[in-house]
C-alpha cells in the first residue's frame, strides 16, 4: 500500500508568486548529495558522477562568466555604433561607429581624431552640406527621429515579447534571490528581449544606463545555463546560489570591477550568500571580466569607458568640498528617490501606466530636443562621465580642458594649475545646464517600460556637480593661492586640485545617495581608477551621503521599488525594533475562529477535500487530536491536494471516507472499513515552533536567517496560531505605518 | 514584593569558559537601543546621548584604527632595528637600523649602499676588524647569542606574565568570536606582552611571521577600547562586532591591504558578521592602513616591506607552472599541517610541555647556528619575500640578480630574459638549503610559547620554490626559445618570463594550502601587487592549492589547532552530512533518568536548592507539571543561584518553605504559609523548542544562524530532552570519528 514513498511529481515544487522554504530545498540538497556520495564507493562510473557533480558548480560559473561578459560584449559594441547612428553613418562601412571609422581614414589630423572625411553626418548625405543653419535642422531632425525610433522599437518588443525585460530588474532579483518565485522573469525570452531592447533604450539616448539590467542579463543567463545541471535545475536554493554568482558577473563586466561585483552581490542583492559561493562568484566574476576584456569593445583594453588612471596627490583640506559632495549626493539621492517613487505611484495607480508607448515616446521626445543642442547631453552619459573624470592633459583638445597655457610646466609632464579660458567657462554652463536637464528627466525616466539602469544617470549627475565644484577649487586655488586655507600646500604654478577626482568622487556620492551601497561602492570606484589613495575622498563622500540620505528617509531606490510593486522581501538589514510579541502576530487573531487543524489519525478523505476547499491557507498544522491541540506536524496544501488526487487515481479503494493517517502506522480500524491512505511522507516532521511570548524581533530574526515560509505558535506545549512570512511582512509595514495590504504575496 | 524587577547584578554576565547566548544579548542590545531613542525625544540632553550613543561605533573604530596602526608601527620600527641588532651596531647613533644608519652617512656609494663606516658588525667593535676567520667566528657567536638572548626574554615574558600571548591567536580569536568567553585572552596584559614579545620574537631569527599576532594585538586593542562604550562593554555581542572589524585592521596593517582585511575577517575570522559591521570593519582598516602609513616605518611610503609593483605581462602557457607552484603548495600545506600537528599533540601530552623555555632556545639555537651562514636565512624572512618578490632591473646588485648583461636591451626599461651569470646559480642552491630548512623548522616553531605567525613563513617557503621554478622557466626559454611551447610568443631577446611573478604565485599557493584562505588570499595578494592582471595566476594557484590540500586533509591549520585544543567552536562552513536526528542526540539518552525539569508553580525554594546542588547542567526547562511535560520555559542555573541567594538575603520571609513560581500570578496559596519567590522575570519565556524527529543537518543549522547555547526537543507537543551546543559539537565529532571527549567547554 506504501507506493506513496515513490515521488510524487509535482510535490515539493512551488506555484508561481510563491515563498521557497528555504529549509527543505537545502535538506533535499544534502539528501542529493548524500546519496551520490554513497553510490560513489560502489562503482567506477558513480565515482566520476560523483566528481562531475562536484566540479558542475565551477563549470557552471564559467559559463556563466564566458556568456555574460560576450552578452555585454555585444551590448557595448551594438549601443556605441548604434548611438552614432544618430549622427551620421560610416560609408567607408556602415558597421562601424564614428571613432572607428575615422580610425581607419587616412585623411584624419592628430588635431581633430573625431573628423574624417569617411563619417557623414545626415545632413551631409542627405543635403551634402554639413554647415548653416539648414544642415543644422537636419541633423537635428534625424536625431530626434532616430531616437523616437528606437525608443519605439524597445517599448514595444518589451510589451509585445516580454514585460518582465523592463527596469533595471535589481528590486525583482533582490526579491527572487530572497525566495521568492517569479516564473519567465529570467527566462530566455526576458534575456533576448532584455538585450535588444537595451541596446535599444541606450542608444535613443534617454537618460538611463546598461549597468543595471546588466545584472539582469547576468542573472538570466545564470538562470537558464541551471537548466543543464541537475544540480541546480530542481533546487531553488541551490539556484539562488548561483543567480548570486551570475549578479556579481553583472557588475563586474558593467564596472570592470570584479571584486567590486562579488561585494555588490553580498551587500546589496544577495539573501543567503555562503562562503561557498563567495569564492564561486568571484570566479564568474574574473571570467567575466577577462571574457568582456579580450572582446575589447572599447578598443582600449578597458572593460569601461570611464577607466582612468590617477596618481594626482590630494590634501587633506579637500576633504571639506569632498564632503560637501557627499552631502549633495545625499540630498539629491533622497529626492529623486522621493519624486521617483511618487511619479511611479501616478503611473501604477492613474490612466498613465495605460499608455507605455505614448509615455515613453514623449519622454524620449523631450529628452532628445532638448539634448541636441547641448553638445554634453547629446553624446552618450557613459562618455561625459568618461570626459568630467578625466584629468587634462597638455594636448586635450576638449572645451573642458580649454585653460589659459603659458607652458612653464614646472616638472616633467605635470601641469600646474591655471586659469580657465574661454571654452572651460562656456562648458560650465553648459555642465550646469545638463545637470539640471538630467536631474529632472532621469525622475521621470526610470520606471517606464524599457530596460533602464540608474547607475549611469546618478553618476552623471554627480560628475557633472563635481567637476563643476572641481574647476571652482581650482580657479580659486589659482587665483587666490595667497588664502590661509590654500597658501601652506598649494604655492603658485603647483598643480593643486584636480576637477576629474571631484567629479569622481561626486560621482561616487550620488550612486551612494541613490543606491545605500557603502563598501561595494568605494570598491567598484576604487576599481575604476586603480588608485588606493582616493578611497578617503570616496569613503568620506559615500559615507556623508549615506547618512544625510538616511536622515531623510531609510530605503534605498531598489528597496522603495520592492515597496512600491509590493514585492515579499524580508529586508536583512533592518533591525526590527519594535517591543511586540508573536500573539499579537499570529493567526487566528483573538475574535477569529479557531486554527483549521488536521488531525493525525481521525480525518476522512472528505473531511480533508472540505477543508482544503472552504479555506485558501498554503499549509494544515497535524496535532493530536482537537482536545490536546499537540502539534505533530505541518502539511503543505498543494502536496495535500498532489497526493489525495494520485492516491484516488492510483491507489485502489480509497474514497471519500477513508481515513488519512499522519501517524507511523495505521490506527486501528472496525473490519469493513474502507482502506486507509497513509500521508506521513508528505508530513513535514520538524515544524518549527516558537511560544507565544516570544519577541517579534527574535520571531523576524529566525524567519530571515533560516528563511522560513511559516512558523506555529504554542502556549504552554499547546499548538495556538500560526504565522506566515506575509503576516511578518504586514506587521513589518504596519508597525512602518505603511499599508499593511500592499504585500504581493501567496 | 516585586522588587527582583529591578535587575539584580550578575544576572545576564557569563563565567570564564562559557559560551554566550547570542539571541539574549542581541535582545538586550536592542532593548538598550528602543530605551535610548524613546528618552531620545524627551529632552535635548537624552538627544544628544542617543546620537553620541549612534556614533559611538564609528568613533571605536577610529580609535582602533589608530591605535593598532600605530602599534604595528611600532613593532615594525622596532623588529626592523633589533634584526639588525644581531649583526651589529650603528656608532652614528645605537637607535639606527642598518639601513638607516648608512642613510645618514657621506662614505656611503651608490654600488654598496649597504656598507658604510658608521656601520660595525661585532667583529670590527670587539676585534677590530671584519676580516679573516675569527672575524667571522666573531659574528657568528654573536649572531646566535643575540638570538638566544631575543628568544630567551620572549619566551620568560610569555611564561611569567601573559600566557596568552603565545601562538599566532587566530584559532582562539576564531572561537571567541564564535560566542565563547576566554577572560584575559585578549585584555591589557595580553597585549603589553605580546607587543613586545612579538619584537623579540620576529628579532631572534626564528621561522616565525608579525603578521597573525598582528590581527590578535589588533583585538587586543578593540577589546581594550570596548570598555570605555558602555554599548559595547556591556554586551558581548556588540563587542563582537568591534572584534571582527579589529581583525580587518590587523590583516590591513600587517600586509597593507585594507579590503583584504575585511575579506579575511568575513571570510576566516568571523562569526556573526551583520553588513554594518563590513563597513565599519572597511573603516577600521582603512585607519589603520593611513596612520601605519604616516608612521612609514620602512621609508617607501609603502605599508609592508615585500610590496611590489609589476607591470610586465604573463601568457597563458605560465598557468602550466602556476598551477604546479599551487600543487606543491596544496601538498606542503597538507603535509605541514599535518607534521605541525602531530608534534604539537606531542608537545600536550609528553615531558616537552613542561619545558616551553629550553625547547625555545634548543629550536632558536639550532635555528641561528644554521642560518648564518647562508645569507638568505640569516637575512630577515620579510626581506628574503621582498628581494624574491622583486624583478631584476639593471642596476640591481643582489646575487639573485647577476645575470650576464649584454646591453642590447630592446624596448625602454624593459629587459629581455638573459643567461644567468654565476651569482644567480649560486643563489639557487643557497636558495635550495634555505627552502629545506625553513620546510623543516617551521614545523617544530609554530606552536611554540612565544608569538609566532604563520603568514610569512608559509610566503617563504612559496616564494622559494617559486622563484627556483621561474628562473628554471626563464632559463629554459632562453636557451630553448625555438621549442614549441616557447616559440609562439617568446622570441629571442625578449622578456617572456618574470622569476618575481613565480615567487608571488608560489607564495600565494602555499599560504593558501596551509590556512585554506581563498578570496580574502587574492585580494591581499592582489593589494600587495597593484595588478589586475595577475587575479588569474593567483586564483589559480589558490584554487589548485586549496583543492590539493583539502583532499589530503579537510581542516586549515588553525582549524586544526583549534580542534587540537578542544575549543568548542561550531564550524560554519561544514555542511552536517548525517542523517541522524534531534532525539539520537539529546539528552537524556533512552536509559537515562528523566530529565531534570522545574515545574512552574509548585516547588519550594529547597527544592530547587537541592537539585542545583546535586545537578551540574547550566540550565532547566520549566514545565507546567511533571505529568503534562508541557514547557513553559528555560531558566539559567547561574541567574537562579544569584536570583535565590539575593532573595534570601534581602526579601522578607523568603525561606526553605517558600514556593518559587514562574508564572505571572502567585498561585493560591493555604494561610499561614511563608511568602512565595517570583522569579519570572529570569525565566526565558521563549526558548528554542525542535521536535524530536527534525534531521540534525537542520539542528546544526540552527545553532549555527541563531548561535544558540540549547535548544529544547518535544515530541507531539511534551517536553522530552534538551541539546546543548556541547552535545552538538561532541555529536559532530562522534560523527567525524574524532573523540567527543576532547571538547573543552562547560
Amino acid at each position: 500500500m506504501d507506493f506513496l514513498e515513490e515521488p510524487i511529481p509535482g510535490v515539493g515544487t512551488y506555484d508561481d508568486f510563491n515563498t521557497i522554504d528555504w529549509v527543505r530545498e537545502k535538506s533535499r540538497d544534502r539528501d542529493r548529495h548524500r546519496e551520490i556520495t554513497n553510490k560513489s564507493k560502489e562503482s567506477t562510473w558513480a565515482l566520476i558522477h560523483s566528481v562531475s557533480d562536484a566540479f558542475s558548480g565551477w563549470l557552471l560559473m564559467l559559463l556563466i562568466g564566458l556568456l555574460s561578459g560576450s552578452l555585454a560584449g555585444l551590448i557595448d559594441i551594438s549601443a556605441h555604433w548604434m548611438t552614432d547612428l544618430k549622427e551620421g553613418i560610416c560609408t567607408g562601412g556602415f558597421w562601424f561607429n564614428h571613432e572607428h571609422c575615422c580610425w581607419n581614414s587616412e585623411h584624419v589630423t592628430f588635431e581633430h581624431r573625431d573628423k574624417c572625411p569617411e563619417w557623414n553626418s545626415w545632413a551631409q548625405l542627405i543635403i551634402n552640406t554639413d554647415q548653416g543653419a539648414f544642415a543644422y535642422i537636419v541633423n537635428y531632425f534625424m536625431y530626434v527621429l532616430w531616437a523616437l525610433l528606437f525608443a519605439f522599437l524597445a517599448v514595444s518588443l518589451v510589451k509585445a515579447f516580454a514585460p518582465y525585460a523592463c527596469g533595471s530588474g535589481i528590486p525583482e532579483i533582490k526579491t527572487i534571490l530572497s525566495g521568492f518565485i517569479i516564473r519567465g522573469y529570467l527566462g530566455k525570452w526576458t534575456l533576448v528581449i532584455k538585450t535588444i531592447t537595451l541596446v535599444l533604450a541606450v542608444s535613443s539616448g534617454l537618460s538611463l544606463g546598461k549597468e543595471g539590467p546588466l545584472v539582469h542579463v547576468a542573472c538570466c543567463c545564470g538562470n537558464i545555463l541551471c537548466h543543464c545541471f541537475n544540480k541546480y535545475r530542481k533546487n531553488e536554493a541551490k539556484r539562488r546560489e548561483v543567480l548570486s554568482a551570475a549578479a556579481a558577473a553583472g557588475v563586474s563586466v558593467a564596472f570592470g570591477a570584479p571584486i567590486g561585483g562579488v561585494l555588490f552581490s553580498l551587500e546589496e542583492v544577495s539573501y543567503y550568500f555562503p562562503l561557498k559561493t563567495l569564492w564561486r562568484s568571484f570566479f564568474a566574476a574574473l571570467v567575466a571580466a577577462f571574457t568582456l576584456r579580450s572582446i575589447n569593445p572599447f578598443g582600449n583594453s578597458r572593460l569601461v569607458l570611464f577607466y582612468v588612471e590617477f596618481h594626482t596627490p590630494w590634501h587633506l583640506f579637500e576633504l571639506v568640498p569632498f564632503i560637501v559632495l557627499g552631502i549633495f549626493g545625499g540630498l539629491w539621492g533622497a529626492l529623486f528617490i522621493r519624486t521617483n517613487i511618487a511619479w511611479c505611484r501616478k503611473r501604477k495607480t492613474t490612466q498613465l501606466g495605460k499608455y507605455p508607448v505614448v509615455e515613453v515616446l514623449i519622454v524620449t521626445a523631450i529628452t532628445a530636443i532638448l539634448a541636441f543642442p547641448n553638445e554634453y547631453t547629446r553624446m552618450s552619459t557613459s562618455e561625459l562621465i568618461s570626459e568630467l573624470f578625466n584629468d587634462c592633459g597638455l594636448l586635450d583638445s576638449s572645451k573642458l580642458c580649454d585653460y589659459e597655457n603659458h607652458f612653464n610646466t614646472s616638472k616633467g609632464g605635470e601641469l600646474p594649475d591655471r586659469p580657465a579660458g574661454v571654452g572651460v567657462y562656456s562648458a560650465m554652463w553648459q555642465l550646469a545646464l545638463t545637470l539640471i536637464l538630467k536631474i529632472v528627466i532621469t525622475i521621470f525616466t526610470f520606471g517606464m517600460k524599457i530596460p533602464s539602469g540608474l547607475f549611469i544617470p546618478s553618476m552623471a549627475v554627480g560628475a557633472i556637480a563635481g567637476r563643476l565644484l572641481g574647476v571652482g577649487m581650482e580657479q580659486l586655488a589659482y587665483y587666490h593661492h595667497d588664502w590661509g586655507i590654500f597658501n601652506s600646500w598649494c604655492s603658485q604654478g603647483a598643480d593643486c586640485i584636480t576637477p576629474g577626482l571631484y567629479a569622481m568622487v561626486g560621482a561616487a556620492a550620488c550612486l551612494g545617495g541613490v543606491t545605500r551601497m557603502t563598501v561595494s561602492l568605494v570598491v567598484i570606484m576604487f576599481e575604476l581608477t586603480g588608485g588606493l589613495e582616493y578611497i578617503v575622498p570616496l569613503m568620506a563622500a559615500a559615507m556623508t551621503s549615506k547618512w544625510v540620505a538616511d536622515a531623510l528617509g531609510r530605503e534605498g531606490i531598489y528597496d522603495a521599488h520592492i515597496r512600491l510593486n509590493g514585492y515579499p522581501f524580508l529586508e536583512a538589514k533592518e533591525e526590527f525594533a519594535h517591543k511586540t510579541l508573536a500573539m499579537d502576530v499570529m493567526k487566528p487573531r483573538r475574535n477569529d475562529p479557531l486554527l483549521t487543524v488536521l488531525t493525525q489519525d481521525s480525518m476522512t478523505v472528505e473531511d480533508v477535500e472540505t477543508i482544503i476547499s472552504e479555506t485558501t491557507y498554503s499549509g494544515f498544522p497535524v496535532v493530536v487530536s482537537r482536545e490536546s491541540q499537540r502539534l505533530v506536524g505541518f502539511v503543505l496544501r498543494r502536496d495535500l491536494i498532489i497526493s489525495i488526487e494520485n492516491a484516488r487515481k492510483k491507489q485502489d479503494g480509497v474514497v471519500s471516507t477513508s481515513i488519512i493517517y499522519f501517524t507511523e502506522h495505521s490506527p486501528p480500524m472496525p473490519p469493513y472499513t474502507p482502506p486507509t491512505l497513509k500521508l506521513r511522507n508528505i508530513l513535514d516532521l520538524s515544524p518549527f515552533t516558537v511560544t507565544d511570548l516570544t519577541p517579534m524581533e527574535i520571531v523576524v530574526d529566525i524567519f530571515r536567517k533560516l528563511g522560513l515560509r511559516q512558523c506555529l505558535v504554542t502556549h504552554n506545549g499547546r499548538l495556538l496560531g500560526i504565522i506566515t512570512k506575509k503576516d511578518v511582512l504586514k506587521h513589518i509595514a504596519q508597525m512602518a505605518n505603511q499599508d499593511p495590504d500592499s504585500i504581493l504575496f501567496n
